[in-house]
């Protein structure tokens, strides 16, 4: 395991737990590398000339940004050489000594929560067509979702999930936003959040829309954008998404 | 019950199922009253003039435009007459003869789903604070979660609810349109969603805030920014949220 940040512990620790023998894991940092190695029987390392050169698997769970590095540091290895991310080309491994592939598990990650990846989608790409069967051997052993995705697909993948994830999350927070200045606690909508995401798990997303804007209700919309007047951002954000969701109505009708 | 949508529907079977009884279900037409009042042992009625004016309890859910010609027209009752709407101010029951207030379930409801009541937020208001009891009375056989909002305050949850139930539905309309373009089926974000919104029911969403924009990481922005480029509707919508995340990280630091 290269990295020992949130992606790094989950995965680690799963694939522990589904019997495969972690031998090493390696941080910038000794101390980092040994919070995770502890837990998951491995040796911690933070020199690149410590990394052993048989292991079946490498696997670089780090920012985006330290992949290019690690990958011109590292010493030619026998094994796989594989990164987890979802926005970064399988190109940037072409540099390293052998096979290669990409072992993307499509899930946000928090410390506090165990993640179940039994249900988690692995985006597998290889070098070859064996490796990419090594990846997906490893994949099945941990998760019932194991797909081939190559690069181009991944990246969009990736960007859909910047909507489903973070854009989602910042329409929370603005929520919270609003309840907090008039004193209403935020969990008076976790049941319809927690209802929201499991509708859509049933329906598509473009038939569960309802609300103001797809109604085109204006009336409703004008007394919303007046409540946000000393927001004009916020103001912003809500007239453009109303727009849009008004429009769908308009192209679907 | 006057209404048989589906506010109105999930509503009167869970009262009815906890032990209520629901004496008339009226609706403009007779055949959609009588879909609601065959399952739970009611009269279907189609016409003001019908109204039993001796009930408990006369609840309006029915949609926002359309329940002030209903308290116009309904003739003076015994019983509290109460909205079951977000939007509505209390005052628009003015006009009704005797007590009145509201009853607003917090939560979006859908035919193919069951609503488990229990764990829904019943708002209630009204006129007066025996008829405020009363009405908590009622949501407290079907909900744990009771609380008193009024007017004001519930117009600011409704319109935080558009953030995070109809334009996080959207987010999830926008996720999905780019994965069709790429032939990539939508299930692959189910468990990302399904978690997204499981992380805020323990942590505050502004902390949970993860993605390109959070970090101010220009290069995935421009590059997603890039993917849009035929869309410029939704490149808008991309790059306004991710400025303001990007903005409110400045806030924190």
């Amino acid at each position: 395991m290269i990295g020992a940040g949130n992606v790094a512990t989950k995965l680690g620790k799963t694939l522990f737990l589904k019997g495969f023998k972690i031998v090493q894991v390696m941080s910038r940092t000794q101390k980092s590398a040994e919070s995770l190695a502890s837990i998951i029987g491995a040796r911690a390392i933070s020199e690149f000339s410590e990394i052993i050169p048989d292991a079946n698997l490498y696997l670089i769970s780090v920012p985006d940004d330290a992949i290019s590095e690690i990958v011109s540091k590292i010493k030619p290895v026998h094994g796989i050489v594989a990164h987890t991310s979802g926005a970064v080309g399988m190109d940037i491994l072409q540099k390293s000594s052998g096979s290669f592939g990409v072992f993307y598990p499509l899930q946000t990650f928090s410390k506090f929560r165990e993640a179940d990846f039994s249900v988690i989608p692995v985006c597998i790409e290889a070098s070859d067509s064996e490796t990419r069967q090594n990846l997906a051997d490893i994949a099945s052993q941990i998760s019932k979702d194991v797909r081939f995705i190559d690069s181009f697909q991944r990246s969009r993948i990736h960007l859909a999930a910047v909507f489903v994830n973070n854009f989602t999350n910042y329409m929370y927070t603005l929520g919270e936003e609003i309840l907090d200045k008039n004193d209403i606690s935020f969990d008076i909508l976790h049941p319809l959040i927690r209802e929201t995401a499991e509708k859509i798990q049933q329906q598509n997303p473009r038939k569960a829309q309802t609300g103001p804007a797809i109604r085109n209700d204006k009336k409703v919309i004008l007394k919303h954008l007046g409540m946000l007047k000393d927001e004009p951002e916020i103001q912003k954000i809500y007239q453009l998404i109303s727009e849009q969701i008004s429009k769908s109505s308009i192209k679907k009708s």
